[in-house]
């Protein structure tokens, strides 16, 4: 039995619904990799046969004190792999002949370390941890296109990493995410999310706190609450099911942007009874087809999940994913430009109730 | 004589150093234009005779409550103008038989309001402004190949046109700026900027300001102060003269960063003196080369004045550009991904002391 072996722990227990391995191995350089497989689960014990430099780089971080905010500078990312041909797609599982970052002939779900990570545990500075999260094995596939026992395997791995992430020195929060396409940016075209686990709150959690803290004190109110109901109520509802909605928001800052509420109150994803795990995918993946319908074409998007602060407002906080994509038109992108950039000041090109019923009105998924 | 008619008012005085008419007009749409020229100035009496339909949309104001910040939905920008060929330019002068937005055979400076404006002063919501100021008639013309005294000329309609703004009912911030290059999402090659008067304060502005004041209350310094003295004695500055620094700040979040400082407080351009002026285009016209000569070619790039509130915390303020590039490497750009637009967190590429040393060792230009 491999190093690093355990049941992966899901809300109904180890072993119960879901019974899943957890095996953690090391790289050639040292990074840790752990495969998550839904039983019956291949051992997976192959070496990483690979010459590789350990890499002790992470970025500096740095505040700006006119904006009130952390940047971190990672010139080393400069150097990282971009957009390598299929056969030398470095998530793809090892073929003889070809070592990849994931040595084993298959694999269900993958987190590895990132080869050039923004934040890491082994450096003076940048402390905290970026990792890759492969979504399937197969280069070809997509998460629209997983099926809904896969998707479900990826919540509990992303409950997982949450839960071990939040526990390293340091972290204040923890993020999984993931880029679609290359007209944001994806250097590597294999099915993969990311997860950063930061030394500070980025901005855009500490904003919503602040926010949420701030209509407690003046109102007495509950902000998310109040959002989430007045959404649910309202007319840019996407999808819903019995324990989540996803919502075109009011003041949607992108052409495309949905996001996807439990019902019940959570902070993280940890937090998710399996029941509500199984909603997320139900409705996400209907969602997902949704957006992909929308221009006949891969929607590129950016899906992000809004946890709780690692050590703060973990009580008041409402879990939520935001997917937003910058696709505005067939052919068309939204560049952010001179207001959005130099202002912050978002203009948003269509109105949130046009695209809700416009993504209402499309083929979804049923899973 | 024509309508509107009357001297631009420069800090020193009517008709002093830099004699310019002011003269303006109406489009055949009902929209503003003027024009300034340096005396000997022709009269601008031309009449625009296109047939063009008066235009009365414009954004709706939304507040995103979670993060605390106003969206401007302006969905009918939709079908603006999307780079037509150059001989359909409607920023070019008008020939005989081509009529464009200027109708006058030629001319020096012009501000024009937007045809597609995301606020105007007629309209029930989205009240406020949006201009387009035309650097020079020639179409292939480019901020970095004006002349020293057409920049200034610039300078000085900036100052003019931020007083008048300033005063139009419900705004709160006038924001004179540049857009260069299509891969930012430029749709017009004429060479133009744009001013936006908002009725509301910005987020960018607003956060400088909480940092200001919060800095204020905390240790009773000046927090802008404390900055420029810091990068004008540090490794970051790039050019700088008697009454400017240009520097990559600290933190800087893009590949390429520079921001210009008058060394006096001022709150906003219409308050800088005539040397300051000179002294701005100067150093500005030595970074714009610099930026050039960066990749050898030209810098796609945002320049973004920062002024003071229109009715808020001018006494604290500092004017200062802000120009910012998303080309990270010849043929390459930054993308704004999962952790910029998820997480509002900005990984920076490359250190800010590489990058100003570099710039500072590339041709700049001496006026």
């Amino acid at each position: 039995m491999p190093r690093g072996y355990r049941d992966l722990v899901t809300p109904d227990g180890p072993g119960a619904r879901f019974p899943t391995r957890r095996q953690a191995a090391r790289l050639a350089d040292g990074r840790e990799i752990i495969y998550f497989d839904r039983e019956p689960a291949p051992s997976r014990d192959a070496a990483d046969r690979r010459e590789l430099t350990a890499r002790a780089e992470a970025a500096e971080v740095r505040f700006d004190r006119l904006l009130g905010e952390p940047v971190a500078i990672a010139a080393h990312r400069q150097d990282r792999t971009h957009l390598p041909p299929t056969d030398q797609c470095p998530l793809c599982p090892t073929r003889p002949g070809r070592p990849t970052e994931v040595p084993a002939e298959d694999y269900q779900v993958v987190v590895l370390e990132n080869r050039f990570p923004t934040f890491t545990e082994r450096a003076p500075a940048g402390i905290g941890r970026c990792e890759v999260v492969c979504f399937s094995s197969d280069h070809e596939d997509s998460f629209v296109s997983l099926t809904p026992s896969r998707a479900r395997l990826v919540v509990d791995v992303w409950a997982d990493r949450t839960r071990e992430l939040a526990r390293l020195p340091g972290v204040r929060w923890v993020f999984p995410f993931e880029n679609r396409g290359a007209e944001i940016g994806v250097t590597l075209a294999h099915p993969h999310g990311q997860i950063y686990a930061y030394p500070y709150l980025p901005p855009v959690p500490a904003r919503m706190l602040e926010q949420v803290r701030r209509h407690r004190r003046a109102t007495g109110g509950d902000l998310f609450a109040e959002v989430l109901d007045g959404e649910r109520a309202g007319p840019r509802v996407v999808a819903a099911g019995e324990h989540w909605t996803a919502f075109v928001p009011e003041a949607a800052r992108w052409p495309v942007e949905v996001h996807l509420y439990p019902h019940r109150r959570v902070p993280d994803i940890p937090s998710l009874t399996d029941a509500e795990r199984d909603g997320f995918v139900a409705v996400y993946l209907d969602v997902l087809a949704r957006l992909d319908a929308l221009h006949h074409d891969p929607l590129p998007y950016v899906a992000a999940w809004q946890q709780a602060p690692v050590r703060a407002g973990r009580a008041a906080w409402h879990l939520h994913l935001r997917v937003l994509s910058i696709r505005r038109a067939p052919g068309k992108l939204k560049h952010l430009a001179g207001s959005e950039l130099g202002a912050g000041a978002f203009l948003g090109d269509l109105r949130p109730e046009d695209v809700a019923a416009r993504l209402r009105g499309l083929a979804g998924r049923r899973g």
